[in-house]
């Protein structure tokens, strides 16, 4: 309820709004701790209203407390029920976290005007990106059970084994620790394919490894994480199948380890996020890799693999405490290759600490 | 490029439009054959144009064929590109698949009034929801792999095991003969938790299955699917843990079972998905458990888990061959535990084809 509460100051007190629609599942979670909610409804006084279809019903009843459970009967509109209640609370400025184009005409239609409506995701997330004491706990343990598959991912990758393979035993290995599951689509992109960031994966589909052997000498970008109660965490390490390095290889990864710790100790609160993305940018473009360094430094982690604030150059983003990031530079030369190198990252007074941890070895360990 | 072709045949010449604009990442899969793409505008005549951004633009240009590619710099915006793009191809009534409220406002901005803008994301559905030779191959391959992780359910299952731990073997036997990950979490719901149809997860969040240790007797709900080059399978069966079976647990099992066998002789070309439903609905409300069969029977599988057609009393869907759908009846009672029976069903002349397979046993194997 800490969290409905931080909400209503900072819609409510601070930007004048008197109701707040949540619909994105994952900010529903944040909000009620509870999976399979349809959307959330917070008027200026009073408990929370959760709409669920009866199909989560008794779950929502059951998993989310100080808030008021409505159903929804299958085929019932649920802009009508939300149009319904916001008139019941008498909201007249009713800021909303997302709407796709045809529900919010359906909920400004029911509303005949009586109440206004305004995009403020940006507000939740504000809250999302501040980690409580809680989240970091489950992030730790995310992180550890990421640790484990990336040990994992050294002592499998050899020549001859296939991308999913590799992926197999290192989702094995987290799962079978409790990880609730991957983060994100695990990404194994070996020889030429490491030179895609994102390994020829998007961020929905499968896709980030292939049945594509992995030959003697060849780098492979292995990137992925685990979940626990819901956190995630995001690691990369680029490592060499077989036992002959080539110095081209290790000079690249020098830069980008290079890279990697100047940001890490750049990361600290008070900092612009495009100063950390610059400082290791720097580095790369130093060395003449600027234009292969293709991506922006990294993003937040958290019930979302990518979620604020930003780490690049466009960003406007500040860090501030309790903030869980990713610093993740790389070099990527189409035809040859790519190393990258990436840690999750917190943000405390101080020196940041790297949740994750393996060690930073091009070389694999069979 | 078939694909293509068939929705300008369905957007242009059936419904008049003259552009297309895709947005969707599993649309822009469906069309281009490869994820990461951020954006589509298929004109009338001549290449459709890929909008990617920089992190994904070489591997769109290598892996797309008979399209433009256009990169966007990171912080470009893409609206504007998009709308720069309507403008030189002349384009006037422009269909799009989905945009959020925020993206629909800044084109129709940048457009200013050039171009009419309508949502039509159900045109794009009507062609995914009928699969191909290709598609098809994709799919029998994801439910054989799906058999071999259900198969290990059967193995595994005992009392004392963890959900997850159940999950872990589940998920690693498929994913080492060649799965590209899970279709949805994982759902391993025991006991109490059984009666929830979710497991306690949602569709976007991990939590299908928890830490929660499997007692002697109790009801196991397993609901998972493999993943084989973007196409997904879907199987649920209900397993006791131990050699306890209760007779109210075999009487529910076969009323289930029964449901699910009346639907599957139902399900044919030109049949409405409505009429399926019911004829299932009814084999259990006639043994007096209506009232606890609390989702629609089943829904259409292909690159994503939930798509068309849908299978439920509201549905006003129809039959046709190609589709691949899921047969699922449920019992659920609150307390006591719950028990579904699903499998990915393909559409075809005359009988109906079951994709996926495994005993239809509540009995585990060890």
């Amino acid at each position: 309820m800490d969290r409905v509460e931080a909400l209503r100051q900072k819609a409510f007190e601070m930007n004048r709004f008197d109701g707040f629609l949540v619909t994105s599942e994952v900010n529903l979670y944040y909000f009620a701790g509870c999976p399979g909610l349809t959307s959330m409804l917070i008027p200026e006084k009073g408990k929370g209203i959760i709409f669920a279809y009866n199909v989560n019903y008794e779950q929502a009843k059951a998993m989310t407390k100080g808030f008021e459970v409505q159903m929804l009967e299958r085929g019932q509109n649920l802009m009508e029920c939300v149009a319904k209640q916001v008139k019941a609370c008498k909201i007249k400025k009713l800021a909303f976290d997302t709407l796709d184009f045809e529900s919010h005409n359906q909920l400004a239609k029911k509303l005949r005007g009586q109440a206004r409506l305004s995009p403020k995701g940006g507000l939740v997330g504000e809250l999302r990106r501040v980690k409580d004491q809680k989240e970091l706990q489950l992030m730790r343990k995310a992180a550890e059970l990421t640790n484990i598959g990336m040990k994992m991912a050294y002592e499998t990758i050899k020549p001859g084994m296939k991308e999913y393979q590799v992926a197999a035993e290192i989702e094995y290995s987290m799962r079978r620790k409790g990880s609730w599951g991957v983060a994100f689509e695990t990404i194994i992109a070996s020889g030429a394919r490491s030179a895609f960031p994102h390994g020829g994966g998007g961020t929905l589909l499968g896709g980030g490894c292939t049945d594509r052997e992995i030959r003697n000498g060849e780098l492979v970008v292995v990137d992925m994480g685990a979940i626990y109660q819901h956190y995630r965490s995001d690691i990369t390490r680029t490592i060499v199948a077989g036992k002959s390095l080539q110095a081209k290889q290790k000079k690249l990864f020098e830069i980008v380890k290079a890279s990697h710790d100047k940001a890490l100790g750049e990361i600290r609160p008070g900092t612009k996020t495009k100063d950390v993305d610059s400082a290791a940018r720097k580095v790369i473009a130093d060395a003449g890799y600027g234009e292969y360094f293709v991506h922006g430094l990294g993003h937040g982690v958290g019930l979302e693999i990518h979620e604020g604030p930003t780490l690049s150059s466009l960003s406007k983003d500040k860090l501030t405490i309790g903030n869980v990031v990713t610093d993740e530079p790389g070099i990527y030369l189409v035809g040859y290759g790519g190393i990258r190198i990436e840690d999750t990252v917190l943000v405390q007074k101080g020196k940041a600490e790297c949740l994750t941890s393996a060690p930073y070895s091009l070389e694999a360990d069979s």
